[in-house]
């Protein structure tokens, strides 16, 4: 085994390297990357490119470069705006809805924000009556339609932002036959209680409105090029077989315009569940009341879908002693508009660790694996910059790849640091203390809460753990889930995610920041540069159980249909037992054994493992059998998300036979998996 | 480097291991396991398998096991035999088809030799008049259908044997619209000239046909359960939606039951190469001459499909200094009847491999990289016992496996060593020249024609290469085929693959087998035991380029549609050159520096780097870029399969668009695939 000297030597680097992270640093990466509007494809994206590229650099890295794709955005018609309007019976508009939100103070020369928009909207004028379908989810649709009797078909729906991601509406909502969806910001979901709107305070003012892409894309990547880098030489599906655009309009509004459109609606009254936190009684529809009868709902949308250019800024330091071996902190540079929160906190954070990096090299570090840094762009518009690059890379990544720690967004929240990641970083509970020591959460904000969680979907990790089976991991500041309820932070995707609003509100002594840089720094540390990897094949046994155990029980709602049609859990749990015991066996031999590249590559690839080449059921790029979103919500990461959306679809299936022997079928992938995944981590040969 | 000690002892053993193979050991071996018949499922295939898992642990492998799989096979209905009538006006047979082969001398006695038959033809009684569609390629049923104007719908089809796989024959049948097919052996394919049928000869007697399997697999495996392996919890598809079952009746002849079907047809005189050897007219049809007009043609299919458990036998050497290194050699047991050729007289080879690398064992020889020997069963219907075991060890292969040996029937012909490989096996001159010496093709056939070609597809390689990625070979004693046209060998398939046809004819001396085993032994000696891989980068730069220059060659016929569609092969050109860069920049730094297991890896992952996870169009198991069979003939292996495909349909396309636009993503494909692979290629990080 290693020698201790070198552990020690390790060790003090290690301690060096997060001592380095320094709180006005943070600030004065964010402040210098949240001056003006930076959307995927600006050139003023480019120039934060490249200045990142020149600085990291200087900062001692071994090499930087420019990697540029040319992918399918989508942009307002500057000439054109986006709107919606009320319109009476001879066409007149009798109210439109805001062209803008008003800009925050001392950004009102900024030129270049772009409005609140829907990102691949499709053109169109629709008009019609509008239906209120409440969150938009696939249980929404089925309730208004099965329970309520009302059909949607060539009406326009509105529903309020939340619960699940925005592109799951507007898929739901087109299966459903509706032309048109509106989307909102209800202050029942983006308003913490007691909070004044911003400049006051952190809530998101009435006119601010959440930007967003509407794609369905499950993994795809830029929309043209499914599978493969969008290239100069790449071949191009023509754009009306683009993966995951919808086809009808769809348009986000805030609250303010959202109660003229909903104030005089009829119809049925709403069940509890589906009244928000405006002052209107949240009828169902379709239409306004017999009073405004006449008055009919136009969407005006005219964004345009092109093929641009964006820009991944990738660094290296080449490891000393298994150069062949990566370990990689990317996360997006791409704003909707100043992106102070999303994702400049967190590419303040992987700044501050790359400059960190440097000084450490400077002083003699040579990491034994390589570490990659990246800044990606075009994650708004689906992920597309890390994407690409997965799939430019996906031979080499696939057998050189240690682990993927993604970098969004620094901070959501001031209660607490929280951690999202696959099983087999769930590990070294002395170093995790001791990040976490070093992070300073008990001197911010008192004991610190153990929040470590599935990593779910939609952000950069996406290709790399749920493609390309890499183990991966996130960190940030977050809130206290149990009684801040409102989705995700309030002023996300509007012009109000300033460098102002951290500065002022979410993190004032940058020292929340710099804990998240210690988090994510410190396990890139110890990935690159632990003799053994810091992964445990006995984390993801325990996770497995688990998970089974769940998914078992969520079957078993269903007793008479699993006697009836033979559905049994029994190979599945076998499975697990399998790899429980492989994982012990191993993780045994491990303290024993000498042969440390060939346990080392079976740990990294124990992640591999569970990769399916022939992806989830309708979906050949999320092909992760123990972790994906489901089907109905591309943010929620589920476990078996095989089995999870087959039992989700028996609740509404006509043929019960046909949806239980796809769970039966589940089941013997995920057993099958698991099993292979045991097999993976038996001694070779 | 490898200390030159280790070299001279690793180059002293391989010479012990070669001359170890004794002709005499062959024979026995041979003798042994073509007593009686071995169909794949049967009582005496798995005593077989018991008989070798206890040999192999006596000659000294470290661990022999059996692994069952149950999988869908299919037998003729004993109680009601197929055969093909005459029928009158009346619907009696006038004439029926032989219900079994004339059993060869010394066999007859023997029980349990199964009929010819289609394997996985549906049952069925079919009566209609014949048509006579040559081969029955796509572009005979074209020819039929475009310049004869002759509709096949609703009757049966009859085709000769021989140029394509019989399975795209059925294929290209049911496609137009027949309700049977029958094959039958003609003179012209399967009988070389101036030779007797045997047994005064090698040909084939007029009684005897052709049994094989009539499915479109296209690399799935098991049809019930296709990605995964077929145990005891493996989902199975209904057999309904099984994969690649034919919905039609199949039956095989011979050609002395041919002639009287054929003997009456009308309809208009063939082209020239649609006659055969018969003293017929191979009139198209439909049906008869005025004078038999009445008469029809009665398919009686009575073959069953039923799952049906199966063993393969996985011996194992356990690897020195990389146990996590795996190399194989592998080939099928069970036999169509005793299998004298096909494919025991590659079953003897192996058997004599492992005696002799079990005798250099306890000389004390410690492979450095782990070798797996395997005896497949069911290869006959459909290559499921290799595919099955690949599914089963996927992940592992996938990371560990350095190259496959494939060991199908070790003799075809009299004339030469043949050996069929990825091209990062055309390596090591000096290495080859030994073996070719060693394996005494001078003395037994004069000067060694050097004969290396692509794998094609349709033996058990075909999981481990075209799915897997893993480089692959085989080896074997050919015939000459400029002056030998027949397909195959004359007895392929048929009752008269005894062990007497080999020691007659084919290799009385056996010093031709103990040649193929020679080549064979010494691959997986050199691929277990050299420090550095036995690969070549450089040779697969420069096969690709033959292989780029001749696709662009073959679109080429098209230089208007080519301009018109703006189709261009430059990118695929520059992507070559970059792999050709990039491998002769990695065999120089092979030459100078140290690290060879990162190097190793680079090598033995780089035939990985052509695989596509989507797959080839329609065919998600078929993932080579560089090489698969053409969906129009399963057993011609093609380069850039993917390319030749879309080239294939453009000549018989209705929307010339579509077609090229289909070349043209084909082409950015292979681009986007050979430059990636030269990626894998260049330093680490």
């Amino acid at each position: 085994n290693q020698p201790s000297a070198d552990k020690d030597a390790s060790n003090k680097y290690l301690r060096e390297f997060l001592v380095e992270f320094q709180p006005d640093q943070i600030r004065d990466h964010l402040r210098k990357f949240t001056q003006l509007p930076h959307l995927a494809g600006s050139e003023q994206n480019l120039k934060y490119a490249e200045q990142i590229q020149s600085e990291w650099q200087e900062f001692g890295l071994d090499s930087v470069e420019m990697v540029p794709y040319d992918v399918l955005l989508s942009y307002p018609n500057k000439s054109q705006p986006n709107y919606i309007s009320i319109v009476d019976r001879l066409g007149s508009e009798v109210f439109n809805t805001s062209l803008a939100e008003p800009v925050p103070q001392g950004y009102e020369d900024v030129s270049d924000i772009v409005p609140p928009y829907s990102a691949y909207s499709a053109k169109g004028q629709p008009e019609g009556d509008l239906v209120y379908v409440n969150y938009g989810r696939t249980e929404d649709f089925f309730q208004l339609q099965r329970e309520m009797g009302i059909n949607v078909t060539g009406k326009i729906v509105i529903v309020r932002y939340g619960r699940i991601f925005r592109g799951n509406k507007v898929k739901n909502a087109m299966s459903a036959g509706a032309k048109g969806i509106i989307m909102f910001s209800d202050p029942a979901d983006y308003w913490a209680a007691g909070v004044q709107p911003y400049p006051d305070g952190w809530n998101l003012p009435g006119g601010g409105a959440q930007r967003g892409n509407v794609l369905s894309l499950n993994g795809a990547g830029d929309p043209l090029t499914p599978g493969y880098p969008a290239k100069e030489y790449t071949f191009r599906l023509d754009t009306e077989d683009g993966i995951g655009l919808p086809s009808i309009p769809v348009h986000p509004i805030g609250f303010h315009d959202a109660v003229p459109l909903l104030q005089n609606m009829g119809g049925p009254i709403p069940p509890n569940n589906w009244k928000g936190g405006l002052n209107v009684s949240y009828r169902i529809g379709p239409g306004f009341t017999e009073e405004f009868r006449t008055q009919k709902v136009r969407m005006n949308i005219h964004t345009n879908n092109q093929v641009t250019r964006i820009y991944n800024v990738i660094g290296r330091i080449r490891g000393a002693l298994e150069p062949d071996r990566y370990v990689i902190l990317g996360g997006h540079r791409d704003a909707w508009v100043f992106g102070g929160i999303d994702p400049m906190s967190g590419a303040a954070v992987v700044h501050e660790t790359v400059r960190s990096a440097g000084k450490l090299l400077s002083k003699g570090w040579n990491p034994q694996r390589s570490v990659i840094f990246a800044s990606w762009d075009a994650e708004e518009f689906g992920l597309l910059g890390s994407t690409e690059w997965a799939e430019d890379n996906a031979k080499v990544l696939q057998e050189r790849a240690v682990a993927y720690i993604n970098a969004d967004s620094a901070i959501e929240g001031m209660y607490t640091l929280r951690v999202d990641c696959t099983p087999s970083l769930h590990t070294k509970k002395e170093k995790k203390d001791f990040l976490y020591t070093r992070a300073g959460t008990k001197e911010t904000t008192g004991p610190m809460i153990e929040m470590i969680s599935k990593l779910g979907s939609g952000s950069d990790f996406e290709a790399y753990f749920i493609r390309l089976g890499i183990a991966a991991g996130r960190a940030r500041y977050t809130k206290n889930k149990k009684t801040e309820r409102y989705s995700s932070y309030p002023v996300y995707h509007s012009v109000y995610e300033t460098f102002e609003i951290v500065e002022k509100f979410y993190d004032p002594t940058f020292r929340r920041l710099q804990a998240v840089a210690q988090v994510r720094g410190g396990l890139i540390f110890l990935l690159a540069d632990s003799q053994v990897l810091p992964l445990s094949a006995s984390q993801y046994a325990v996770s497995l159980k688990k998970y089974a155990q769940s998914i078992a029980q969520l079957a078993q709602k269903h007793p008479q249909e699993m006697e009836r049609f033979g559905v049994s859990f029994d190979f599945l749990f076998s499975a697990v037992e399998n790899f429980t015991l492989a994982a012990t066996d191993f993780h045994k031999r491990l303290e024993t054994i000498n042969t440390v590249r060939v346990m080392n590559d079976q740990l990294m690839y124990l992640e591999r493992a569970f990769i399916d080449p022939l992806g989830l059921p309708g979906r050949p790029f999320y092909r992760h059998v123990i972790f994906a979103p489901s089907s109905h919500n591309k943010y929620a990461g589920e476990s078996f998300p095989g089995i999870y959306d087959a039992l989700f679809d028996i609740e509404n299936s006509s043929d019960p036979q046909e949806s239980w022997k796809e769970v039966k079928r589940q089941i013997s992938i995920a057993a099958f998996t698991v099993n292979a995944a045991a097999m993976t981590l038996t001694p070779p040969a």
